[in-house]
């Protein structure tokens, strides 16, 4: 029998006090055993119930609820270690209507003038929706951090204004998950010798990610760093090996339920009467 | 042997000079005759194509291709036509980080203050993006004619300033598709009453559109001459049979296939040597 990954599980991966990320092994699937067809299982099982909370959500924006809450969920991860794809597979049930996306790259001039946290806010989710982050705010105390791209006080700065800022985020109803794709650097080599050989690929590779990829421990510690000070109550962050990206979409969809399921509502009272109305129709000549 | 729809055959249901709405039989399946598997067959047939579709689009934008396209479907109907569903299926094999969507409802304040077309402008799409509008800039010269909520004047003007607006649009190399999901009163009324049998959708109806179906022939009415006088060869109308909601899907995605093939480009060639940067990699200690 296959060890099923159950949601109730999954908060293990959650980083809390004394969490080191050199515990974590990529190519592990905590809570699981199985082959390829287990997973697949594992991972489509929660679709009908992802797009019905959906829906429960958004009726619930919609219809003016005013206690409707939104999801954020952000992912970062070194290159290559699937953050595109697993907003792609992980939204596949959902209605676009209700969510959208946001990846970070570079900030513009515009973006470098303002506070760091100023690009990401007008990308929040507002009620009813959900967001997901293809890298974010973290990038700013991650590769920043790295390449000394700002100085050690206002890194620290940060830390504090991200946990302010997502108090504040979480105060109004949006529920944060953070989630680290946690790749090994062989995992990124098969990945990197991938898109070097193939034509189609070679927009998605750029030289500099070499350099990224030679400071990998410097990258390892910052993250480590960037989630013992940001890991909070209301926005955890959740270590999520990333070598099997099956697997790690199948957390990422778990966790993303768990949300939904908190966040559900009774379904809107209609502001008419539905028995009224029906007669009207069906007795239309 | 079921007849499958042929991409090139479907820009037969254009609306072109003479065209009469009353001769489209919104149960009809034009182009298509076989039984639901048959369908759901030619439905997915072309998803691969899409998604290789749209990541050379993205891949030419992201690396900076000016001469990037993109997409913009406009879908509109009548109540219970699909066009949420419609969006959220022909977009199921896309990356969402590449496409997005607008519902436009009643205007705000802010944008009542504005021209018609204020609001839609900021949702165009960027070079390389997909954008889907679930219903659009066309509700100022449909619903808004028939409630007389602007003067006959001001729709004319309206007519006009869509074409050159649209025609801006093309101009900068957005491929626009506009869709009328054409169904019949009898698939609203079916529609109508799942809504109003089903708690969980309760919230998708309101009484008004009882008041929209009773005026039927003069939205019929208003589609015609909106189509009639904005159906341009740089942004056509489509009058797609709605009562067969996956006909009508299917067509909408051989569309949306067309038009990405048109805007199909080489893929970007790298600025570095891959041959050298693979054996860097290779060679890595």
């Amino acid at each position: 029998m296959p060890e099923k990954i159950r949601i109730k599980d999954i908060h293990a991966l959650r980083v809390t006090e004394g969490f080191d990320l050199a515990d974590v092994d990529p190519a592990s699937t905590p809570f699981f055993r199985g082959d390829d067809d287990d997973l697949d299982q594992e991972y489509e099982q929660h679709d009908d119930t992802l797009e019905d909370l959906q829906t429960n959500l958004w009726a619930n924006a919609k219809t003016g609820n005013q206690e409707t809450g939104s999801v954020l969920l952000i992912l970062q991860g070194m290159d290559t270690s699937g953050k595109g794809g697993a907003i792609r597979h992980v939204f596949k049930p959902l209605h676009p209507l209700g969510y959208r996306t946001a990846a970070f790259g570079k900030p513009s001039k515009e973006e470098a003038k303002h506070d760091f946290l100023w690009r990401v806010t007008q990308h929040m989710p507002a009620r009813g929706e959900i967001v997901a982050f293809d890298r974010s705010h973290y990038e700013d105390v991650l590769v920043q951090r790295v390449e000394k791209m700002a100085p050690e006080e206002e890194i620290e700065r940060r830390y504090g204004a991200i946990v302010d800022f997502e108090r504040a985020a979480a105060g109004f109803g949006t529920r944060i998950i953070k989630v680290m794709l946690h790749i090994s650097p062989e995992f990124q080599k098969e990945n990197l010798l991938d898109r070097l050989q193939d034509p189609e690929k070679f927009w998605k590779f750029h030289p500099s990610d070499l350099e990224t990829r030679a400071k990998w421990n410097e990258h390892m510690a910052a993250y480590q760093l960037a989630m013992e000070r940001t890991s909070t109550e209301q926005a955890p962050w959740y270590c999520v090996p990333g070598d099997n990206k099956k697997y790690a979409r199948t957390v990422i969809k778990h966790l993303l339920v768990d949300a939904l399921r908190d966040l559900q509502q009774p379904w809107p009272s209609p502001d008419y009467d539905p028995a009224e109305l029906l007669r009207r129709v069906e007795e239309e000549r």
